[in-house]
């Protein structure tokens, strides 16, 4: 993940900047570190600053000790319909004016990529269906990253 | 971090195993990933099966992708006077059967290892303090890991 910060933006965050229930950004994050804990929750955008959802949960590799994925959550309302899609960790850009993250995909990419709903069982450990994350959003598996 | 299973616990979890609020176990740890939200909150251990504390916070590594920190929570009482300790990911070994996540540190190293206070403002930013943490449970900082 990139940093970049917008300029014209004036600083001022979207209604869906990051929490920051502690208040205490010095602890939360920093230019390198950010806390998982802040990760969550946060707003995604694509590039033109609509909003795609937010950040569900972060997966770590344990092998490696890198985020594999951020898992997106996606579409429906109040919940119902509402989609997690894997993100590989590569792809979310952080934008400090909008406050949250910015993709490079637009909603109807999005609506076509790996995704699950959230009574569905999903299988983490099933490198097929990894594969088919990493190839949709053209990076390399998180178990063959370098 | 690696994991390993403890044989003759009989697979009893401790009391502070943890938390699946979700309920679905497939969806949060796998043999090889593992959501940050799980992490948080799980108990940490020494080699004698004492509970040390809790890991409060994950902190990432925006340039390598890679998990700098778990932030465990450690000693106080009722949140007075605890104070957060910034433990390498690396040391940081998963136990199935405790539930939790064991080190080999005890209450008495941990008392002298780097950390701050609840109400403290640390600055993650700072190269000397990361050393420290690096040093002091002989790793190497994150920013300098392979």
């Amino acid at each position: 993940m990139s940093d970049r910060t917008r300029s014209g933006a004036g600083g001022a965050h979207a209604a869906d900047a990051p929490r920051d229930a502690r208040g205490d950004v010095a602890r939360d994050e920093t230019a390198r570190l950010i806390a998982a804990d802040k990760v969550n929750g946060t707003a995604v955008y694509d590039r033109a600053g609509e909003r795609l959802g937010t950040v569900y949960d972060v997966m770590i590799d344990k092998v490696s000790g890198k985020v594999a994925y951020a898992v997106m959550s996606f579409g429906g309302f109040l919940g119902i319909g509402e989609r997690y899609h894997p993100l590989p960790w590569s792809v979310l850009d952080c934008d400090t004016a909008l406050g949250g993250y910015v993709v490079d995909l637009d909603r109807r990419r999005l609506e076509g990529a790996p995704s699950y709903a959230a009574n569905e069982d999903i299988d983490w450990n099933d490198r097929a269906w990894g594969q088919r994350v990493s190839d949709y959003y053209g990076t390399r598996p998180y178990w063959d990253a370098a």
